[in-house]
């Protein structure tokens, strides 16, 4: 496959790479494309030099497919080019998630939608990804009515500058120094956000409403109500989620944590009485969900449970590589 | 009033004397009672000397009041010979909280049971009482028929081995040298640790309980359901809690805030547009629990909001110390 990343240079792009040398990714040509920051330098992948080429519309002709690293209005500034040189553009960006001709693929729910694209296929929500893998076994055994979570997310979900940031919190608060806040609006070190993305109308952050809206749209539910608060945390990079949710039918507590144990891209890790369960820091830096602490909602019978995810891995650059893998095949 | 701290030289029972120096307490004769540990230790309080005297059953004679920050089985141990003494045992501890006879009092909520005690009184769970107030203006308006709460529970609430243990797996960190754990079961440091307290038989902790156990006391819901997460997260002393609680009668956005707004105890601070949102940083230190984020539930209907208090003053110091200004008056 003749391969460009679209943002190579930035944190999800490297690891999109990454994920593609440790999973054998068939690549016969491959493109670094970067904004003007980073063109020109270069890098070393798999043994060979390659030059950060800044993107343009002509960078992508002759490619199969592209992954899409960017932000929103970079992705739209391309789409078009890429689609005209016949690529598949598998976009990490919510630019196109909810357009109807764009399938909004997590490889181990909704595969089948993956074949059905028109030139763009769309990445979800590192949230949302954790989320639907940590309850995709049990929406098997009915359908999900109704999600309450919270989330705990990693700086990492900022990009390289959120990592940056605390890391130099951390080291100054260590010297006694002042802490200085740039990528977040206040200072994230021993401390929580509890805003991740711009205010809707209904008082909701776009981070927040796409569980609801991308959930649907991945889990084929499209009624399915979800109330989420999305909190940036002091942590490097795994997102945790704290769910409740609700089923049509009622799943007992054995059947909830026996159908995450089979979901593919699930781990069962439940054992809470012998401090068994997910943390950020176990789940960093691999490919699989852990969720943990399954029991009984208390207030409506439905499932409780608590999940983390590699947000940069499953939550962003494996999900799209293991998207191009169901292209391959 | 004649006083006497029981675990006085731990954290707790250390910012209830700053507490009551703050407040003006009326205090006539002070006792600083601890363990073995710290007995015979001096401290200076208001700018006089004491000693740290070991607590037996006849360190309460002729005391008025006791206000306890030890652990249950010293609260348990000492509880009888408190009574015998004629003193009012004001009891941080967990021991007695769901007693008939022992009043669990939020001052800006219960007041009036306070004084229905026969001879103790619990100052309920931090989490319980910060979620309490954050909501208590909620429930005027209309009964609470279940809450779901996710929590962000600074490492303050493992008393000062916890604080320490962050500090100290910082510093490590920092130095690049590594990270020891001793007071949690994990590294708290850029970690979450979804496990507080003992695990019950129906999977959730004796901390998750006590929202739905202690919650329903305190503000006379004996219905009320309540499904809790309770979360460590690496914050010096702040709570947080993420709530979507379900009203009886439907109550609108905007009289949830104007009810927050003017309920005593309690800061709305809400326009997250603006980045106006109660963070653990903001509200560490102080007495008031601030609540932000105050939203329609798009599950069910209800509100959903978040909260944040300090956890060693208005989650366990001020509320004992209000308790205590109940019975002087």
């Amino acid at each position: 496959m003749k391969v460009a990343v679209l943002g190579a240079s930035g944190l999800v792009g490297r690891e999109m790479l990454k994920v593609m040398a440790e999973r054998n990714f068939p690549i016969d040509e491959l493109k670094m494309l970067s904004g003007p920051g980073s063109a020109g330098k270069t890098c070393v992948y798999q043994g060979k030099e390659y030059v950060y080429e800044q993107a343009s519309d002509s960078s992508f002709e002759g490619m199969d497919i592209v992954l899409g690293a960017a932000e929103n209005a970079v992705a739209k500034q391309f789409a078009p080019a890429i689609k005209a040189a016949g690529a598949v553009f598998i976009d990490n960006s919510s630019a196109f998630r909810l357009d109807a001709d764009v399938p909004l693929v997590v490889p181990e729910i909704n595969p089948e939608d993956a074949l059905k694209h028109s030139g763009i296929i769309a990445n979800p929500n590192c949230v949302t990804i954790i989320a639907a893998v940590a309850v995709g076994g049990i929406a098997k055994l009915s359908p999900i009515k109704s999600m309450t979570a919270s989330s705990y997310q990693a700086v990492s979900g900022a990009g390289r500058n959120g990592l940056y940031e605390l890391e130099e919190q951390v080291q100054a608060y260590a010297k006694g120094e002042e802490l200085v806040s740039k990528a977040f609006p206040c200072q994230i070190a021993f401390n929580l956000i509890p805003k991740i993305g711009d205010i809707t109308e209904n008082g909701y952050s776009k981070e927040e409403m796409k569980l609801q809206n991308e959930g649907r749209k991945i889990l084929h539910l499209p009624d399915m109500k979800v109330s989420c608060t999305c909190v940036r945390v002091p942590v490097f990079r795994s997102h945790s989620i704290s769910i409740n949710l609700l089923t049509e039918k009622k799943i007992s507590v054995e059947e909830a944590k026996d159908a995450i144990a089979k979901f593919p891209g699930a781990v069962l890790l439940d054992d809470a009485a012998n401090n068994e369960f997910p943390t950020p820091l176990l789940t960093s830096d691999q490919d699989l969900v852990y969720v943990g602490r399954v029991r009984e909602d208390l207030t409506n019978g439905g499932i409780a449970l608590w999940c983390c995810g590699d947000q940069i891995r499953k939550g962003a650059a494996t999900n799209a590589v293991q998207i191009a893998e169901l292209l391959v095949r």
